[in-house]
């Protein structure tokens, strides 16, 4: 995004509220629901930060995917665990609830366990399980999406010519003391689509290993990219690792949540039956002090990034990093200098302020 | 292993167990120890089978590294979890009793979680995540070595030139209806470090992108493999995601167990003094009926891999597998035709029995 503007986050946080209210959600969910968005712009995760406010969030609900008169409702419950139904609402303005669940049952018993089906998208799984840290919890959070059947765009097992996977993220948040959380969130997949997607755009050509285009060839074309590598790439390189690691993102947020249809009539046949309509997601947090006092722990996990940190190096001009380290210098950055915008975004947002009918002041 | 050998199970079997009555263990701690190799050898998974017996154990129960008198002791307990000490004994003989802990928690409560510091070699972690579904649960293993100073051999941070974390496998075993149990075992670097040595052992070249020498350079040397790749490979195809993982492990098995030792002299200068001097451990059973009626979710998890298995293939000639499957049919060869034994380790074999005071009846 060379040639993008900075806008204050401040500002960027009101437009993003104002679209949501628009779209017919109350004060307190436009809030969470921009918040989340907020989160990712901050820490440079553009991929799932405000370039999605209309295209995958704002175009959903007036296209009636996503049903803004959602709530969150608790299908079986007890004290570690329960399953939910999203009602085909909004991830970024309904999971909150469900991480709250699993950080209050972890609070009465040491962990809780929560998962939600029929959840439309969430925005960055690392949110979530982010939220579980002030609580001197380890958080986790996971999505993910399954076709039976095949989809036009995702990762396809070894071997498979049809993508059946979203690049179902996984997340885990780890509280530090005096350093930045440790934030892993990354898809299983080399890269997620909406990377090569923002490559795309921006025609920079993407690297190798990372999608294949529709044709089943390697492709550097971003705009292209059909079928997406799993972590690992191909089957010599450990590929298959990565497509277990989305098959197991599956399970727990799909399988698990109770998130598919059967058809149970021929139970022989049940494998063309296998119907996922919407996505699942899988929260949980675990509380700390149920193996050792906080501090300490705190204290160990700083020492623990320290040493990798100040480890020696390959390349001495540049640093070594750990999950969560780099995003927390951007936010810092972003904070202070805003969040850059391309001229096709700001473009988007000015289009989306007037089908919205609200002011946009960017 | 072209020149092998078949061993039957059953021989194989007790000659391991009599190895590990020579070494001190009681008739069921040798019996335990066994199952475990065993497991490994039969599912096809040599790396961590019988060809560890010596050099793994037996030669550190003689050198006095392992604790053979050790027992598991219970530093920390609560509703869901605990926290263990291994006393620097065998994991193969002691990590039944953590995981059966967390199976016993997650049986009362929905979800258990034990971790165990100062516990040696475990064997294959899928082993202990399995010993979860035949009680309708989820089952978690995952084991972790991080060596703050370096270490001779295993993965590096992104741009470090110096390994820091042993190959960290986590496993997930989730139960399925009539189709094999899915078994995602796998080292959060591209391949373990003892498939690298087996490789070099037979003298087979390991393939690009497994490991380096202790040059830097990549390697196709088994033998030579000093720094092995984080699953990814390098960090533009997403090498930064299995040093991520491989961190997530060491945190939940070596911090969490408080696995270590700090030099708190100095809290600013912490980052020299994280110390973790033996490997440790995590295990974690999620019983699935607090989710949703089990039988119902064996249903789905059929038709979830039937779907993946029955796919679209690039070669219609070879199979689309999943975690646990292969292995699943390797078990049913080997059962009827037995373990392959190369000369070298029907050798080392002879030398053991001879050491250990034993008939070698292979």
């Amino acid at each position: 995004m060379s040639d993008a503007q900075r806008i204050p986050a401040t500002r960027l946080r009101t437009f993003t509220e104002r679209v949501f209210a628009a779209a017919g959600y109350s004060e307190v969910a436009a809030e969470r629901a921009a918040d989340v968005l907020l989160w990712a712009s901050l820490r440079g995760v553009d991929t799932h930060g405000v370039r999605n406010l209309k295209p995958y969030y704002w175009d959903r609900i007036v296209g009636g995917q996503i049903n803004v008169e959602a709530q969150l409702i608790t299908e079986q419950d007890s004290l570690t665990a329960a399953r939910c139904n999203g009602q085909g609402g909004m991830g970024i303005a309904l999971a909150h609830d469900a991480m709250n669940l699993a950080i209050c049952k972890a609070a009465d018993t040491g962990v809780g366990i929560v998962n939600v089906r029929n959840l439309h998208h969430l925005g960055p799984a690392g949110y979530f399980a982010n939220l579980a840290v002030r609580h001197g919890m380890l958080g986790i959070c996971m999505t993910g999406h399954f076709f039976g059947k095949g989809h036009p765009i995702g990762v396809a097992p070894i071997n498979g010519a049809m993508a059946m996977f979203s690049t179902n993220p996984l997340s885990f948040a780890v509280p530090c003391g005096k350093r930045p959380t440790f934030l892993l969130d990354m898809s299983t997949s080399v890269c997620p689509v909406n990377r090569a997607e923002m490559y795309g755009q921006a025609q920079i050509p993407i690297p190798d290993g990372w999608a294949k285009d529709a044709q089943g060839r390697m492709t550097n074309d971003g705009s292209q990219g059909r079928i997406f590598y799993p972590l690992g790439g191909e089957a010599v390189t450990g590929g298959y690792k990565g497509v277990g690691l989305s098959m197991l993102v599956s399970i727990l947020s799909g399988v698990l949540s109770q998130g598919w249809d059967l058809d149970t009539a021929n139970s022989d046949s049940a494998e063309t039956s296998y119907h996922q309509a919407t996505m699942g997601h899988f929260f949980a947090a675990i509380k700390i002090d149920s193996f050792m006092p906080f501090d300490r722990f705190k204290q160990a996990m700083d020492a623990f990034v320290d040493s990798i940190q100040t480890s020696l190096r390959i390349d001495p001009d540049q640093p070594i990093h750990y999950p969560g380290f780099p995003e927390h210098s951007v936010r810092q950055e972003r904070i202070d200098l805003g969040i850059p915008a391309d001229q096709r975004l700001l473009d988007e947002f000015g289009r989306l302020a007037k089908e919205a009918n609200i002011s946009c002041p960017l």
